[in-house]
């Protein structure tokens, strides 16, 4: 049996729009007379003075609510889901205006859908996480969670990096390369298929590794089980210190001879979507590939 | 525990070569003297006028021992995988001279590593196969396994074939292709690799699909869980009727309007490797990527 | 100064359509009202029982006519090309429907687009084809032409191929591959594009040569200038017969131990544009490439 | 008829390496000693106390001699061909261990291919350069020449740019992508390679521009004539401001609005190789791809 929602967190995106600021408003309208306390991200609030619902900081605002309701695009949706992911409560994504892979109900749509979604009649599922963390040795340094990609890439100054790769402590092989994609299959659509990587359905437990404008030639996206521990050794010979980043965000320094270690984070997003989902009707509408004949 | 093999059979390469003829005597006489029952496959028998061991056909060498040794290359072994994967019994490859994904044991140190592996000392895994089907409306007219990929390709007088593929029976895009290959991770190193295709690790349960000089520009490979029932609609639109292959072999037309399924076959293959095995140098070997800096 | 044009050749598509019926009729009609001299092609005659027009075969309309005017698609262009390039009549291409890259006058925008061209207005380049010769030590056993592409394939019972590849008689590399795709500027957006070739653009004098599904991982698609000679030897380890296909059209076998000789060819085709021709526009349009920001 | 050699510079790897001393070493004495006039450049100078011959700076001298020596890698042969470029004076390299594209005298092998070269026994090509030109509206902020590649890159803290690209003012496309490769010939082989570009013939006058991780899937590289104006304006909607570099070397900023202008520098490098030179042996060197059969 499915669970009711009683409380609602909403979070619009982050450098909001005058299309973002009219369907929060909506949803906060249509919800409150519908019964439902919805709870608004306070960053959100803070663009939206003419708004009279509770504010709540995005740290708590999972643990706090039944559902979370994010408005924007599947950038937003990533970013709420870095703060709501630990609490477990599942998140549903209304997209502005262009479809998006994780935001895929439409404005147009919204309340037939909506109302759907909170009587129970919704598809759901289960997508993994990366966490990061860049070690000295034993000594984590630095900590980061991914939705879509962790990336290796250079600094400033140089284009090239050297490293080797680990999977399971075993090596899969050296790197002369500008970086490496490690991404899920949620981010099998985004940055690492740009970069020549493979679509990876969702429902996979499994990591694809792209690398990125490899010196060999011969070197290829690889894909390994869901539950590999990545490691890349960034070697010592390395004059510059390469940067990681996760789902795009801040880089943070790596330095010749500390290492990015890559596994599946404890905790998954769960993700609502209408039940007429299709996920293979995103890819065709995403990608321009052709329906029916 | 691991059982004790008894009973061991011995399928050499189809076109054999002198290197060949002079292993698999040795096997024979090595197995042999050890105590060893051992039985060679008739045709490969049929070109070693000197040999005095019983011989058995491919169809029955499988059920009618404990281990199956190929001693070939990939090709032998993918041969070999069809005959006796029903039967369940384990298959060991040795490879003659170049080595392989699948034969990994050297003639050089065939009788260490053998030992070992008659000893018990052995790592072993499972590699699934495919199924292909041809399907005009529901009735099957020709069915075919795979050990590492179902293509479908055109036929002689023509390069491009309209199909739709639908996974599940859900449609995930119409192609105007040279063709698609259906690849399971043990192929993934193969054809699917030189078409574009990613690497699936071995232990992946996932097929990969990798289209042929698509049309669509935007058109990827993609990975698809490993219990998917893969469906080729061949359009009614196609003047000339398109090939089925599988693992390379003869060629089965299919006619517009039929379908190709693909899909897991229920038998997986046991496969052997000494204890030493390790994928990722048997990769970076064979696509000479760098060992460690 | 540009040349009158009084004397006019229509060739239409083979596989005719209703639409390209009205356009060849609506072609006639105007031409002749307007003083032109119209002829039409045999076969596209054969497909119209209401022509009064006079009819002229294939082989001579190119010579015995000032313009010749294509209506259909890129390959009924390319069709009418090698008819008439011996002649060094210009080309004019018409659409049915979806724009070409070579037939890039929309039905729509006939009537004033045609005029413009007719009164002297119009954008004019030359495409240069390739000619391919089958060679049995010296002796020459076929010889074809093509605008796009010639191409060396496998005949029907295998998908390997072994051979050489020479470049003014320099060995470039051996290659273990499906094919290879020999194509000039006009073909690389054509297969030699769904193979993963570069775009060339019109103006260059430059060959394309795309390994096809090569095993080597490092081979990559290479461009020469445009006065190379590019010999595909065979090799004689073939067991099967490739095959020569020139633009997509009838395959000759070429046996192991021939070779495949492809050069530029003399004569070059005379294509007319519209004065607002623009190349890039036609590529962002049949490559859903983005238009300015 | 080919000139004489009467003085010669040599310039060594700016990171000196034992071996890049001992053959610089050898070199001046073996040509002092023939009777040629030796200068070394003043930075290679500084790392060897032991030299007795004259010393001149890098800009000038290439004007004061008849030939270049440079003793490295291929990056040691660009940065000299920067500095001589504008002089005409020709170049040969030699390399220190592994064979470059540029570099293509083995040390093993210098005596007597060297002594050819210097009786006038070498093979002379020309390889053009790129200027690039960073441009606010009309004002040239910043210049640069590249052998290989310009660049336009990411800055620090994002990896989208977005931008237009024009050939000779026509819009080619809009881009959201990680950055371009503009690429020559020489550069063909290089950074370009890793990103996907096809391989250039040196002779070929073209210039190749390769997308970074476009976010159109169906962006390609394309080879446009070697006298093309390509222009990149980076749209005033990025936040960040881009980077250009020019054969892997310094990164200037490029600000939102500004526009980056690439074409070939007036001035040709000559270079010169063994009469043996073969490019295709270095291209199946360098890629391991297949000899004869």
């Amino acid at each position: 049996m499915k669970k009711g929602f009683k409380r609602i967190g909403i979070i619009g995106r982050q450098r909001t729009t005058p299309e973002t600021v009219d369907t929060v408003l909506m949803l906060v309208n249509m919800l409150s007379e519908t019964g439902y306390e919805v709870l608004v991200e306070a960053e959100t609030a803070s663009t939206l003075p003419q708004l009279s619902a509770p504010v709540m900081s995005k740290q708590k605002i999972g643990a706090e609510n039944d559902l979370i309701i994010v408005v924007g695009g599947d950038g937003s949706l990533i970013n709420a889901a870095h703060a709501v992911v630990d609490s477990g409560t599942p998140v549903l994504g209304i997209n502005r205006g262009r479809l998006g892979f994780l935001t895929d109900i439409h404005p147009n749509e919204l309340k037939t859908k909506l109302q759907d979604v909170l009587a129970g009649d919704y598809f759901q599922e289960q997508r993994f996480l990366l966490q990061a963390g860049v070690y000295h040795d034993d000594t984590l340094l630095h900590q980061e969670i991914a939705l879509n990609e962790v990336v290796l890439l250079p600094g400033e100054y140089s284009h090239m990096i050297e490293f080797e790769i680990y999977i399971n402590e075993q090596l899969m092989c050296s790197q002369r390369a500008d970086g490496q994609i490690i991404a899920t299959p949620t981010g099998s659509t985004a940055y690492a298929l740009s970069g020549g990587g493979p679509i990876l359905h969702p429902k996979l437990d499994a990591i694809v590794m792209v690398p990125m404008f490899s010196h060999s030639l011969s070197n290829r996206p690889i894909v390994v089980a869901g539950d590999s521990v990545v490691q890349l050794h960034v070697s010592e010979d390395n004059e510059m210190s390469p940067r990681v980043s996760c789902d795009g965000k801040q880089r943070v320094a790596i330095h010749p001879g500390d290492s990015l270690v890559v596994k599946k984070y404890p905790k998954q997003l769960t993700l609502l979507h209408p039940c007429d989902y299709n996920y293979y009707e995103t890819l065709r509408s995403k990608l321009h590939w052709q329906k029916k004949l």
